[in-house]
């Protein structure tokens, strides 16, 4: 395959995950009304078309290229945690998590650019990674977002940083958690004829 | 606790792991007799008792220092697998993995340096996370092992690289699999009265 692939994602987070697949790709970030969208779609389906419109909207620009959409989601007992708006509702989520376990759901969609041979389906996919808290005290969730990695996260947390302290453990993919879900993309990407391995 | 922490491992991923901690700390690699360590135990026993070993050798030069001592088993069938000596080999140890899961086991042992507080045990601690691959030809195990990740590496992969493609999924601690379990530490450090959150 020698299309161009284009990553529609604003996350530093993700495109270090994409970079250490050793491809070339480029960054556009969509605008996109993610709330109008999600509007009365259950998690697995906002994912999944959150990721879609993330791509179509960069897909425009870049007829030639691959793109990437992806969208993850905090669930927590089927509702969809969101980022925090501030530090105090930071705290009420991440002690909310405690002592229990919650599903991070990514969606991934994938638009080939014109030309691009289109091989295998699916296009579009949720990855679903189930994560295990420790049980927290109030002191502890309020230590933990004093460390300043929660407002610009769903669900208050990023478990590559000092919330990996929070997380004894998970079932699923750990890529998935930061935000991309690596070894599928890969799947999906050689459905588009790209040789990864 | 005021106790400096010195790592007993001369991997650079753990450097980058306990990093992420935000702790001061300082590096000093032990050396060990590995094979004579292990003689005889069962994987489980080995990881301890290497990490204890490692964390012992460096704990006389350092009397006031908290010393952490890890060693990462790859384990398949109950049988520890190592560092591969040669492509050859790692693109066997890589198809044996294929299409089916594995352990991966890390063994941390903690050495408090004189007057810091042992406030709970235990000092040392195994931790186990199933690790699935995806199933794979041989072209693909070639393909994966020509990226240059799997020589330094027991099991032959590194999870957070190109490896990152041959996982679908895993159950237990993520950073357990590249090599230092960070929940299990801090839990560790904190009977040692380090407070991390």
């Amino acid at each position: 395959m020698t299309c161009p692939i284009v990553l529609a994602s604003g996350s530093p987070r993700r495109r270090e995950l994409l970079g250490r697949l050793g491809l070339p790709f480029t960054v556009d970030v969509p605008h996109v009304d993610e709330e109008a969208i999600a509007q009365g779609l259950v998690p697995m389906q906002a994912a999944a078309r959150l990721a879609e419109e993330k791509a179509a909207a960069i897909a425009a620009a870049h007829p030639k290229a691959v793109v990437i959409g992806c969208d993850t989601l905090v669930v927590r007992d089927g509702v969809s945690l969101g980022k925090p708006p501030d530090q105090d509702h930071a705290v009420e989520m991440i002690l909310s998590l405690g002592g229990r376990s919650h599903e991070v759901l990514t969606g991934v969609a994938l638009v080939p650019g014109e030309g691009c041979a289109v091989l295998r389906e699916p296009r579009a996919a949720v990855e679903v990674t189930r994560v295990s808290f420790r049980p927290l005290t109030r002191a502890q969730a309020q230590a933990y977002v004093a460390r300043g990695e929660s407002l610009d996260k769903a669900g208050a947390y990023g478990i590559q940083g000092f919330g990996s302290l929070l997380v004894p453990s998970i079932e699923g993919c750990y890529f998935n958690v930061v935000g991309l879900p690596l070894h599928r993309l890969g799947i999906m990407l050689e459905g588009l004829g790209l040789k990864l391995l």
